[in-house]
């Protein structure tokens, strides 16, 4: 948005999503949000003067869904959205639940089978060696935790997430997004964990593997595994999660995680445990829709770019599929999560440089349209 | 409703709309109440089977409003929406604020002009006579209050109630929405200004028009003028007016009624001191549209029939002009408000009949287009 805001002359607008504080959750909801876009875009407008001047929305993930969603809901405001990796269907009863997981599997997978293998193998290792305190204390050890853990599982919770989110920011370039992390971090770690000598200990090659996504600069002498500051907490995600953004995931035995279930009932306990809420797990479809979505959006909506890369563990619960002449899916082999919305680099590759260079030229004749309409009145 | 449902083979549910008793006013909203409908069509469809029934909403003045709103924000949860008699525009800055009591006074004015000279001079007759205790007791008389009346301001809104409603509900038939009345109130009420004996005391005249609103069928023996009860009081809606349904009125120098403007910092001052909020002028136009309405329904909705009768006050604040293909205006010269969603009678006009047809084949297209585009799924 950096890069293209100077060609369209455009003033860029980040707004905060309120109500994420502990004393506020009870505010926090997506259509809260939508409505203060709503109100905050309505009042600049009207104090800045431009009281016509035409409006696109932006956002990635989850804020991509907001996005796609503030074009479907006020289209009066707003004469555009480009949605970037938004799994708008990664709800209840639509996508797939192995789905999540299956990508971040293929995706080491793709890199080497020996790679999917060795982490596919780890978790019964480190269950086993973990079952008691020697066993704790040695793996301790191992991962460099800054205190001793008491608990394996937050161990494969560990790895996992340095798998799982090194998926997610598989870019093709350096960058620093969670983590500051190499060129396509995946194929490293999998050339990290291949490059051991024949024999060696499947704990030392995923430790090995995730100290790319945790300690790439090297400058880490500890890890925080237990009760640490996780650098991807996002404040309020876990209330969002236990109200309206009721996403199931599950492990199929295909993917190198434990396969593992979803129960509703007992995240709804969780929830209810944990914030006093239960999820209303139909609530996010029947506000925005999202079954036939295909179909609704082709008659209702319009001016939308919904891109997705597919090694992005979320693209599974995107829109990947063109829906109408102006609901338009730009997908891309080798993107990874709300690759297109990252700075331009010297270093990108030319697929996407072509798809950034197709969002501007479609969000160009958004504008065109709009100039042309409010020149007609 | 009652008269087509068999046609089309349809479950007629009428859902309530939460959060107008005094405890809860804070939850009172438009937005809140759309998403009600939305989750209770979408639960009932799931658990009564019809999964993929079509649902259109109907509704009437607030009502109707909340139909087309419903369409607009959900239109994967209704196929299309008759909003009959909805002052969608009746909003700040949209239509002019003495479009209400203009068309009051038109259809006084159109039945007769000695009716409309009439009902013009008795309000500076009416405060001369009250501004003394004696003549608030001979006024007390002349209306047959049921109890002296301490102030002739209450008077003066009692007579102007009922003229105004009587406007609205102008129908031409035999009715008791608000009041039991008979067909073409106004006529009746000018005939019975207009039958006095030349001299008569002109504030005889307006309470004998006034009697044909609030005591056609004759079993009053007098009449709650000070703090009875308002037969057409909203619960709520006074809450309403003062968060978000912001509708300003004046009256004009043409009109029968005394000539007031409008000031919305004093509205907002006894919006304050009576429930402690501040009316959000813009709110609804940001939350729903309003300007330029025309091109951005044409450009992002479809499927909505605003009828209007011209004898409503409120059409002034209606969508009088077809605006696509698939959004229809329907108006009637002799209209009232929202005539087409009562009940047949034997002795409808054509043009009602003839109104109502359309509607029904406009709502069968409507069906029609989404059974084949379920079908071809």
């Amino acid at each position: 948005m950096f890069d293209i805001a100077p060609n369209f002359g455009a003033l860029l607008v980040f707004i905060e999503h309120r109500y994420t504080s502990a004393d506020m959750l009870g505010y926090l909801t997506s259509t809260r949000a939508l409505a203060d876009f709503a109100i905050l875009i309505t009042s600049l407008k009207q104090n800045l003067s431009p009281v016509d001047a035409p409006v696109v929305v932006f956002g990635g993930s989850y804020g991509g869904m907001l996005a796609s969603w503030f074009r479907l809901k006020y289209p009066h405001v707003a004469i555009g959205a480009l949605a970037s990796s938004a799994p708008i269907l990664q709800f209840y009863d639509i996508t797939p639940w192995s789905s999540f997981n299956d990508v971040v599997s293929q995706d080491f997978k793709s890199e080497s089978l020996n790679c999917f293998s060795v982490i596919k193998a780890v978790w019964d290792v480190l269950d086993e060696r973990g079952s008691n305190e020697t066993g704790l204390l040695e793996l301790s050890k191992t991962f460099r935790t800054c205190k001793t853990v008491h608990s394996v599982s937050r161990l494969g919770l560990w790895l996992r997430a340095a798998f799982t989110t090194t998926a997610m920011v598989d870019y093709p370039t350096p960058a620093n997004f969670m983590m500051n992390l190499p060129a396509y971090p995946v194929k490293e770690m999998c050339k990290i964990i291949d490059t051991f000598p024949p024999g060696a200990d499947v704990i030392d090659k995923a430790f090995a593997a995730a100290s790319l996504y945790y300690n790439y600069t090297g400058d880490q002498k500890c890890f925080e595994v237990e009760g640490g500051d996780d650098p991807h907490a996002l404040h309020g995600w876990g209330w969002q999660a236990c109200t309206e953004m009721f996403m199931p995931m599950t492990v199929s035995n295909e993917s190198m995680f434990p396969p593992s279930s979803f129960m509703p009932e007992k995240r709804s306990k969780g929830c209810f445990m944990f914030y006093g809420v239960r999820p209303r797990m139909h609530w996010i479809t029947t506000q925005y829709g999202g079954h036939k979505i295909d179909k609704v959006l082709k008659r209702f909506g319009s001016n939308i770019i919904f891109s997705n890369g597919m090694r992005d563990p979320w693209s599974g619960g995107g829109v990947l599929k063109k829906i109408s002449s102006s609901i338009i899916a730009l997908v891309t082999e080798k993107g990874a999560h709300h690759l297109d919305l990252r700075s331009a680099t010297k270093d990108d590759p030319d697929w996407v440089v072509e798809q950034r260079r197709q969002e501007v030229e479609i969000i160009h004749g958004w504008i065109d349209q709009y100039n042309k309409d409010i020149a007609r009145m």
